[in-house]
């Protein structure tokens, strides 16, 4: 864990680029990360990813080790064989599911207990467990398993959930060190809206060392401007030659803002959720700013839906690389989701996984 | 209607090859037509659709008539650029799905009236409107309007209803004539498995005189040893020089036993429904024989959800033309049902959808 993996190459204030080394190929930071929940982007097959070739992906603990299930993902050779994917993979920790779809039990010391939303088996879960059964994904960047805060929380709730994160957080390390095989495992930096946990967690965190840091418990509940409250002066309490990791973040503005506030790492299901909603992003012809504040005009949003586009024979968006985007019409696009045909969703999630990722080339343009 | 449109290649016993020329191109016989219900083959793309070249899709008039609509699909240009598929396309006359769909209220000398099973909007359908709307959807080869009667059903209601069904099909090529634009139309025998009635229908059909002639009411309840019976005399009654098409028929073996008997087109929605319940259809070693008596032996299927794939790393399909399915393991396509992810049910197309075209190929290599 001593090794240098991530090497900054600018700055622009304090937003930065730079490249952040993995097991399986460095990648140019600031990145986004597509969602590949149980081993697929929905909707989208290998050749879909390659094409929009996001460099990597994340995938979660807890819906892989429910099904397959650890130990079979470990006999089927791991995630990246079985989707034939041979990018890194960001794993969460499990907790972050853990605790907004399973039926916890009880969190104690040693971790947590909860059961299965799908067939209510009982689980246990400790910070060793959460890494070895990342390791049996073939994680190649591991979280630590944290307690995940709901916002609005009071002091003394999130004062000793911070406490027990960075316990957990120090006994994960301590597990992927006997175990280590290149993989990198990150800190999660926790405490609510409050200043003073934030700077606790971080800095308990830095003396445990990590390879690189996470910011979670926000976009949970909390406004815009509570979290870049936060950015604001969480990005100076890290080590500057560490990634930082925005979890769960967010609309292109959100990125854009905590990218000038020093966040190298983003994923997010907004893009890929939407999209099967009908949702499509797309950039405007204004351009990307990191000088104008909370700037939202370079892109925009369109409800594919609408009864405006029922006679709307313009491409669904004719800068795309996906020839498919660029022929098929808006016209065609909002008959196949009012009739439920699954084509309309595969549309628009490479739409949106396009904008998303050609957004972060324009921002580590930018700076 | 004059124009020879079928050219006979080839014949092995009652079995034949041939071409049907149609104003979007020509198409080898035997050949089976993919369904595209709504405008799109349900999970497939038109790359995905021009990589398998069906040469001919199969769209539905009834669907098509409720969403878009009649005058909004004339308003987008009709349905090949709407889908961006420039080979024929075959329009069924929207008859079977008004009996087996619609709330019908009526069937009366004119036509039927009925209401959608979307929102119980009141259609009233008339042969002429059939021709009407399958010409503003920009169909090739249309169906005449016909009374799909359910079997077993009685000797009086079936002589009632074949009737009718000439008179429509009458009324069909009167309007046709009319506002002909190179589109080819196709009578519909019935008479349910009276040998009598099927025969007094092909007759009645034949004097009308139609670019081809459809054997309809099949494969709706009675069993596949009665469907041949029909098949074994009533080709014989249909003109040698037209070319003959079996609807919503059927298993592999079925559509081989069709073949055998003079049938030179098939539609079903057996491959791709099935696709999207798991079930995948694959060659074996056995040659496909047109001698062997109901031989199935030379396919077999597989429910890919089955336990017993949950570590069997091998391909889906080895000797498919799609990467995916030659690079995938059957594994991963199980954990992509169990999980719903829906590229499950889009391998599971592609796959069944070669099998079937396949299939084709090698029936009229065999003939």
């Amino acid at each position: 864990m001593d090794k240098e993996n991530f090497k900054l190459k600018t700055k622009n204030k304090k937003a930065r680029t730079g490249t952040l080394e993995t097991r399986r190929g460095k990648l140019k930071t600031p990145f986004f990360m597509p969602i590949a929940t149980k081993g697929a982007v929905k909707t989208l097959s290998i050749d879909d990813i390659n094409q929009l070739d996001p460099g990597i992906l994340l995938s979660n603990t807890y819906h892989l080790m429910l099904r397959p299930g650890e130990k079979e993902i470990q006999k089927l050779g791991g995630l990246h064989d079985l989707m034939k994917w041979d990018g890194p993979i960001l794993t969460d920790s499990g907790g972050f599911q853990v605790f907004s779809l399973g039926k916890i039990r009880k969190i104690y010391e040693e971790g947590v207990e909860f059961s299965s939303h799908i067939d209510g088996r009982k689980f246990q879960m400790t910070p060793e467990d959460s890494i070895r059964i990342q390791k049996a994904i073939g994680s190649d960047i591991m979280m630590v398993l944290d307690e995940c805060v709901e916002l609005p929380a009071k002091k003394e709730y999130l004062e000793k959930s911070i406490e027990l994160t960075t316990s957990w957080a120090s006994k994960c390390k301590k597990y992927h060190q006997k175990k280590e095989n290149g993989e990198l495992l990150f800190g999660i930096v926790q405490g609510g809206l409050d200043k003073e946990l934030r700077k606790k967690s971080a800095e308990d965190l830095v003396e445990i060392g990590f390879d690189g840091y996470a910011i979670g418990g926000l976009s949970v509940g909390e406004s815009e401007e509570q979290m870049y409250k936060v950015l604001d002066y969480i990005c100076d309490e890290l080590p500057e030659n560490k990634p930082r990791y925005l979890m769960g973040v967010g609309y292109p503005h959100q990125i854009v803002e905590a990218v000038k506030r020093g966040v190298d790492m983003f994923d997010c299901v907004i893009p890929t959720r939407e999209a099967r909603h009908g949702r499509l992003y797309l950039f405007t012809k204004k351009k990307l700013s990191l000088t104008k504040k909370n700037d939202k005009s370079f892109y925009t949003t369109i409800n594919s839906k609408a009864a405006k586009f029922q006679f709307d024979l313009s491409p669904i968006n004719p800068d795309s690389k996906f020839e498919m985007l660029r022929t098929y019409s808006k016209a065609y696009l909002r008959h196949l989701f009012t009739t439920d045909e699954p084509l309309a969703q595969r549309l628009a999630t490479l739409n949106n996984l396009e904008f998303y990722l050609e957004l972060m080339r324009r921002i580590r343009k930018t700076i």
